[in-house]
């Protein structure tokens, strides 16, 4: 398994992870993750790192990197579920996520990404659209 | 990071495995859900194996387990994402994963989730409220 899946939902994508990324997974992550935001025209990225405990710097600087690909690619990023510790760490390490936009968790983060791609919801098509 | 994250959407919970799932790790998920059904009252399970290349009879018990657990809590499993490898193993192991439910990936899992719990589209405040 030294692949993570990225989930389909909506018009945003999901990752999760709970596996430690080393160079060649975290590689291979931002690559997916680009190449899905093209195929499936996502609005958003969500990725939950509630399963993170340790964060370094190279942690940092995926989710920075992540979040200015998708940028590019008129996707916003945002990072939900993040512990306290691990933010505690960030802000020490002098690590800021700029660009990232953070989300308490998944449900708080889908409701950022939809204000932030100016997403209202017209009539019950749309919504539906959107859960489907 | 030795536990799976269980993310709660709407009224469904959805779990990735992405790590081989040993004894201790499977015994906390169950656990974990269990809970997360109980304190989240949750109507439906989506479990995503699309990570998953490598299946055993652990595996598929853990995933009947589950199933029959949530069942108990009146919430129903879909398992989402199986690759059609592991779909062979399965059968060639005789495990037909019984009340489990199962579709080609997240959105056609909720799709199915809300048919099973009878989720019937009232208004444009239910679908919403059914999203956050």
């Amino acid at each position: 398994m030294d692949k993570i899946p990225i989930l389909k939902m909506g018009e945003f994508l999901l990752v999760t992870i709970q596996v430690d990324l080393y160079d060649r997974l975290a590689l291979a992550l931002e690559n997916d993750l680009i190449n899905m935001v093209s195929k499936t025209e996502a609005r958003g990225v969500l990725i939950d790192i509630s399963a993170v405990s340790i964060v370094d710097s190279f942690m940092g600087r995926i989710l920075g990197n992540i979040a200015s690909m998708s940028k590019i690619m008129d996707a916003e990023t945002v990072v939900v579920g993040m512990q306290p510790a691990v933010a505690i760490t960030l802000v020490e390490l002098g690590l800021t996520l700029t660009g990232v936009y953070t989300a308490l968790d998944v449900e708080k983060g889908m409701e950022l990404l939809r204000s932030k791609i100016g997403y209202l919801p017209l009539d019950e098509e749309n919504l539906y659209d959107d859960l489907n």
